[in-house]
């Protein structure tokens, strides 16, 4: 686990793109708000989330940027956190990340996070969005519509919504909803106006498989590249239906439209992996997992999940949420677990140094501006949207 | 693989709680029989169970304990396991274990095994009893009860059986019987007659849907923590249809009820740990696989096994059945795995020192102190129920 | 990863039994040809087969043998690989990989490959065969049989397959048809006429389950050991329906008739381990999956087969299909992944280095030999169809 040789410098020097990720919450966070956060369970009596691998590594790895002693105790780290305030928080943890470039899921906010342009100003970075399209049809669903214009409806939405500027890709929680044991067919105009009817009656949130069904097709229809939740989240999911493979009828019809991003995947990240290697339009990441792992362990999940993807099929997500903590901790896993695994192939005269760093390079930002083909200049100016003074008052 | 540092001698001086095992069998034993013992297939033509990684560590590690030499043959153990008797074989294993406290799930006997109370007094440790739900149902359905009465019938005999005193968990082996794919509401009383009905007329055991069901809510109704077998078992098991996500549904209907064990898990760990992250009722371990892969490969289950589990949800059991080898082994793996594992990251300043022995001493007894809350003073008086002189003659 | 010490003498001196493999291409290839063999996926724009772990070994395990340094490019590598001829590259890998037998699945045959006599010769070994039924039964069906004489029909041109010399085993890429998750019942008579009327008037692959269920129990019926792909292959494959545990009610109803190979189990290894724990008749591999891992992660993927593999229940098969690479790399990484793994336990004193010898050997190839019963004299002798002399004209 020492972070050193030349692979690792490389990655210390190469802005990452974090292709996946959310905002941060703007406000000062107390225990409860801060451990909430902290898990993809919730703080039980008697068990701090304090107390996981992510805990653990928060307290390592993020108390020293506090100018607090690495292992802290959690009250002293909150004590501390409390009295720097939000902003300057996040600012640090921000600029620890080294990340040049995200692109924010921003269909996703039950806290007052950053916006793109917040989060981009905040870590003196770029920032291009991601439209969740299961937030779209609800919009159009609440607002009202007759079951058999709810295709149009959905679609018109969802065009609109990725023409906004610095749009560039959409993102599906059909793991969330369904899970992936899905009909791969593009379900018909009667069973989607039927199926809208039912979900019209009976309100909520999009669950109808034949939606999620159409939800995917409307995706494949709009172009852009799909992000998808894979494998590890809250409780909401049930595990064994997000084993990625489940795609796999639906990657053959969809063959030659989008490409198609695994979010996640632990622990299916060799499923993911096999996939990537034998359809061209899927990549993959192990977002989510590194945070909450650690860098003590994201070395052996990278290792399974490089076993057979293509070099030019990994990409790099935080997925980070809420704190500005993840931003830290999932860049520090992902450079310290993928330095440390292609510096031990270098030294063992497995793989070429010029290789490690091709790769390295490939999997820190190129195969993501391979794909995504970000717009250039900055799509969301960062001064246009700055926050308001009041609320940076502890910015350096 | 060295047992050395602070962590390997926390762990060394702590006693564990085997928080689910059963006992050892009380007679010598001759090759067939110890080898039926040592798998969990059997000992086929030209193929013996020596030959496993289980065998080998056996030969390892249970051959000093005998007076032999490390990797002593087969044979040789065998003579001198004989030649010391059981009792005093049994003595030597459970003492090495170095445990304070057995957890004995008495519902399974094939073999004349030691009853929690000989264990106890074997072991110079404490023994509480685990009450087998499916040995408690199938005693109804022998003795004979009308379909409509069997709801009661069982509820009534589960109850006296978790009165009895000593007794802080029940179990159920749910994953031999049906797998957990299983519809996860409450079977309606017409639903339940109509099965017991079907049982009744059939015979045999307890493998209906319906009445597995029923069983794992009755279980909730005793309130007592329940252990459920998932994962690895023997060929009764359909593996796939063990991996403990399936349990997801049902977990969401019993929150705020039970806790619930998930025992062994392998290869299912990376999911039980997810189940153990977000649901608050959940814990596990990963009993039995540790003595079948022994001391070389119990730290990397281990730690896929702690790669999200939060640290007061990582319980310790050997699983041992028969022979009192297993005993010795399970605490051994566990007591190296989890030292190395958790060394290593002192060493790589990835965790302090006091976390570390927090975190070994929470998994080696804490944990299974704070959900069981084990009665004091002992609730099966050792003396009380010592065996016969005769059957001890080769005791020290 | 630094190969020495006892057990990897011992591994390099044991010829080994590649007991799955398919032939060589005997023309040469162009980037394209051989870019498409080096994935199994396929090549695509801007994400060469090289950029990937197989690519990578191929670079540094290969050039040198093709008189190229270490990490060699890949234009320099397919610029001298043509040079030396498709003859001379293949004789230099083959007799690299060490190989002393091999059985060939001679069913697959898109390219023109080496025939088991022909691999025989350029390896200076010997070659069995395997008779892959699903190649049989479609041969079957396209020369024309009436529906009710399918099964003779079947039976009876399997059994002259099997009869001819030098046969050793059958096959079947079920997995690929439909999967494992079938009826594991004997299909009658009346349905298996039906099913086949149906092929009959569809045309196309055998894919009916009835028909891959009927395959099977032929299989039974045949009395060879039987191959079984599982997990990991192309993207025909849905890997979730090929986890060999899917096979388990088969498996209990086919106890005491055939041998059962599970092949390459990737990333199914630790349930294929399981069924080899509780199963007598089951055995498996880790073939293909180690050429593609490469030697850098092969001690990883064999560890965890053999975490409770019985050791006699281990077997090496290389899996490779038209690159001679593919012998090189999957020998050399089944060598250097045990040899590690069986080492590091020598060195920890966790294994004895008699019995790692011995587990090195079984395992090379004492257990295929064991399985197989490999016919004396060599029953294709490779002078009889050797080579014509214009085919081996760079040969030494």
């Amino acid at each position: 686990m020492s972070a050193t040789g030349p692979v690792h410098e490389a990655l210390a020097a190469l802005p990452l793109v974090d292709h996946h990720c959310h905002g941060v919450v703007t406000a000062g966070l107390d225990r409860d708000g801060f451990e909430s956060l902290l898990t993809e369970g919730e703080p039980w009596p008697g068990i701090s989330p304090f107390d996981t691998p992510a805990g653990v590594a928060v307290r390592r790895h993020c108390a020293p940027l506090l100018d607090l002693p690495r292992h802290a105790p959690a009250d002293a780290y909150l004590t501390r956190r409390a009295e720097l305030g939000a902003h300057e928080v996040n600012r640090r943890f921000l600029a620890a990340a080294g990340t040049g470039t995200f692109c924010v899921d921003t269909g996703y906010t039950p806290h007052r996070i950053t916006t793109p342009a917040e989060l981009a100003y905040t870590a003196d970075a770029t920032a291009y969005e991601v439209v969740r399209l299961e937030t779209i049809a609800e919009a159009v669903m609440t607002e009202g519509v007759e079951p058999d214009a709810y295709t149009t409806a959905f679609r018109t939405a969802a065009e609109e919504a990725v023409r906004r500027p610095g749009v560039v890709a959409v993102k599906s929680v059909a793991a969330y909803r369904t899970g992936f044991d899905l009909d791969p067919a593009r379900p018909s105009a009667a069973e989607v106006t039927e199926a809208a009817r039912h979900w019209s009656a009976a309100g909520g949130r999009l669950t109808d498989p034949v939606l999620v069904r159409h939800l995917l097709w409307t995706a494949v229809d709009l172009g852009l590249p799909l992000q998808l939740h894979t494998g590890f989240g809250d409780n909401d999911i049930r595990l064994h239906r997000v084993d990625p493979t489940h795609l796999t009828d639906w990657l053959h019809l969809t063959k030659g439209t989008i490409p198609v991003l695994l979010l996640h995947c632990w622990p299916y990240q060799r499923q993911a992996a096999y996939l990537a290697a034998v359809f061209e339009q899927v990549y993959l990441d192990v977002g989510l997992t590194l945070h909450h792992v650690g860098p003590a362990r994201s070395r052996a999940i990278l290792a399974e999940a490089l076993e057979i993807t293509p070099f030019r099929k990994l990409l790099y997500s935080s997925d980070a949420y809420g704190l500005a903590e993840f931003y830290r901790l999932g860049a520090l896993a992902f450079r310290r677990g993928l330095g440390d695994l292609l510096q031990d192939r270098v030294d063992a005269d497995e793989l070429s140094l010029p290789d490690a760093l091709r790769i390295a390079a490939w999997a820190a930002g190129d195969n993501a501006h391979r794909l995504y083909g970000f717009p250039p200049p900055e799509p969301i100016p960062a001064s246009a949207s700055a926050p308001a003074p009041e609320s940076r008052q502890h910015r350096d």
